[in-house]
């Protein structure tokens, strides 16, 4: 617990047990209080507020408070003024910013007022295109995933619950719990791809191989999953072999580009974040030839309403080369070969849901993380945790599936009524 | 029945009830021939062949053929090598071509063998963007408009079915008929957009009035519908008053772009085709400030698996000024606004469905329109439904119904259970 942390933890105790923070009323005196009081107007008067290390109070919120962000020294109030987005996640991690009260509500209020819908103007637009996010070639796409997919199984496993699966789940009611909605993903997705015995399906990205042992378990097809993960590889590849479906799942470590061969159908669960908008057309070229004339292919993606970079401070620190896409960007994967969106599904509210399982969770684990890492890892990973549930809540971050098939396949579901 | 006509019947007639054309095996002799042949080449040797007027007949498909394309004279043959895809249509509504066998099936054929699936290069875009069609602006869009369903209420009573709806239907089960699968078309949008009695809905393009009265009626909600057409919009209001709803649905004969005020939900069905990719960021407008920051809204259109022009025969004979989007395009609609797709469902089939159903009842009143117009009328617009049926089946068009909410709504369904 840093200094701060401690000191902020003694305040809200002295202050008893009210679950909202009180509010300053009064004018700011200080420069300090008057750039922050900047800040908060900025962002329409958010329901969160500032103190400063001298114990200044700074609001402008009509109402009560949710959350106080206590500043260290003047210096993080400096970093913050010159790239607030990059500077507020390296401080908390560093704890030299600390949060009073509820930090899912803030980073909330804190997109919304942020990003008040407003049509995007060119000056969006170019920004957009300059910032360029790490390369996703073969081998840049080798350091990126490595960089987050490989810090360590056991940490993993520590929050993800008993699937492993790492991407957004499906829960048929809002009360399921977070293993049944990840088992109720991978039937939605097997029943949107209407799986038969004895078909093969390739998978590119397959995370620790849990998709690919529940297609062949449940479904009886023949499964090749591609991942550059080689923590995941290994894992996956032990999981096959205990569950008696080595036989059946082949796991390949290699990138997605290389997959080659003829397949009944194509699926691909949270890997095109990683893709990168530069790389669709020869994804595109992949799932072609993957699936020919009469196959069929899911991708399940976070995604965005317009084209937009990924935050900064996820793409740097938590994500790199990640890019989630506008649907206008993914069909640049599908119009080149006249593929056919048969079916698009947004399930943004399921991927809050998720988060906060895996977060809530990850509070519960969170000595274990500290002593399997440092007190810095263990702010910036609740940070991005937390900071995910607020995108998906305020429709910053979407969740795509979208289900097709070539433009000469007629053997396509005549409802989606089998889907419930 | 022209003289072509006539022939043709009675030479099928002469060769007994044979459900499929024989085909010539022999080489073609004339240099008339010879042209055709590199025709049928081009389309890949479809199941379809040519009869001249000197009654030489090319194929060369290796299978039997499905039908024979019979053409009148030297000059018709020209003007096909000239402008296929004008001509084709011209001449057939001329009689000057005749089909004697599957009109649809050879359109299938066609369609499949002209464009089979490649890559789509730099020309292709290109002629895309230099063939414009007839202007959408506000007076461009009365004519279009006009031309198309001005053309006489008593004609579209003849085989749109007991709704007048004159959009694709929705079949549960691909057995129900097509007055059941309009209204249950009409039923899945009103699911789909969660209409509560109560509420306000505006509809841009609203036919003869068919959904407004449904959701009207069926909903408990108060409509504004918005049309151009003249003839429509007389209707539609007579239908209002005689089914004691005018108080609920009114009827505006005004552009969407005229559209003002605030409403719960934004519902348009069979418009965007008119609306021109030109216009989908003003369309966006009129969404989102009809609808704000918590209203949500379906757009139900016929699409494309990537942009490319109408069938220009089409657009020049029967839809002036008609462009169905690919989904890439239609995100110009949402994307300047973060308006979030909750939903896209691609009903394809059902269109083909739905203009078998037209079709058949179209030929059970042949006598009449032919009375109500004359033999070319007949005639060509036995070739756009035709034509269409063929376009939906080898999926070279899409019909997508696209659900979508401000990114702020959080009322949104969970799951879509609720329609099934």
């Amino acid at each position: 617990m840093s200094a701060l942390e401690r000191e902020v933890r003694s305040s809200a105790e002295q202050a008893g047990s009210a679950p909202r923070v009180a509010r300053a009323d009064s004018e700011p005196r200080s420069v300090d209080a008057r750039l922050l009081r900047r800040l908060l107007r900025y962002f329409g008067d958010p329901p969160f507020g500032f103190v400063l290390w001298t114990g200044e109070r700074i609001a402008t919120a009509p109402a009560d408070l949710i959350a106080q962000v206590h500043i260290a020294d003047r210096a993080t109030l400096l970093g913050l003024m010159r790239d607030l987005r990059m500077r507020f996640g390296d401080a908390y991690s560093e704890g030299r910013i600390d949060i009073e009260g509820d930090l899912v509500g803030l980073l909330e209020a804190a997109y919304r007022g942020g990003s008040a819908t407003r049509k995007g103007g060119a000056l969006r637009r170019i920004v957009a295109l300059l910032r360029k996010p790490h390369s996703n070639s073969l081998t840049g796409s080798r350091d990126n995933i490595h960089h987050h997919y490989d810090i360590g199984n056991e940490f993993y496993k520590l929050w993800l619950g008993k699937t492993m699966a790492y991407t957004c789940a499906y829960y048929p009611t809002p009360d399921a719990s977070l293993d049944e909605a990840q088992v109720a993903k991978m039937d939605h997705v097997c029943r949107k791809l209407r799986l038969r015995a004895g078909e093969s399906v390739v998978e590119a990205g397959c995370g620790w191989g849990t998709l690919g042992l529940h297609m062949a378990r449940h479904y009886g097809v023949k499964v090749r999953a591609f991942n550059i993960s080689h923590e995941q590889i290994v894992y996956a590849r032990e999981r096959a072999l205990a569950e008696g479906l080595a036989g059946q799942v082949e796991y390949v470590e290699d990138d997605y580009r290389n997959i080659h061969g003829g397949y009944d159908a194509f699926v691909s669960v949270g890997m095109l974040e990683h893709v990168g908008v530069d790389h669709y057309e020869e994804l595109g070229d992949v799932v072609y030839r993957s699936i020919g004339e009469h196959g069929r292919g899911l991708i399940h993606t976070i995604g965005r309403n317009r084209p937009a970079p990924l935050h900064p401070w996820i793409e740097r620190r938590i994500f790199p080369g990640a890019q989630p896409p506008a649907l206008s960007e993914m069909m640049q994967i599908f119009e080149p070969w006249e593929l056919s969106v048969l079916d698009v599904e947004n399930l943004r509210l399921h991927y809050a849901r998720t988060l906060r399982h895996w977060l809530d969770l990850y509070e519960t684990s969170v000595e274990c993380v500290r002593h399997m890492f440092d007190e810095r890892f263990v702010r910036m990973w609740r940070l991005y945790l937390a900071g995910s549930i607020a995108a998906f809540t305020t429709g910053t971050l979407q969740l795509f599936q979208v289900l097709f098939a070539p433009k000469s396949n007629n053997q396509v579901p005549w409802t989606r009524a089998h889907l419930y």
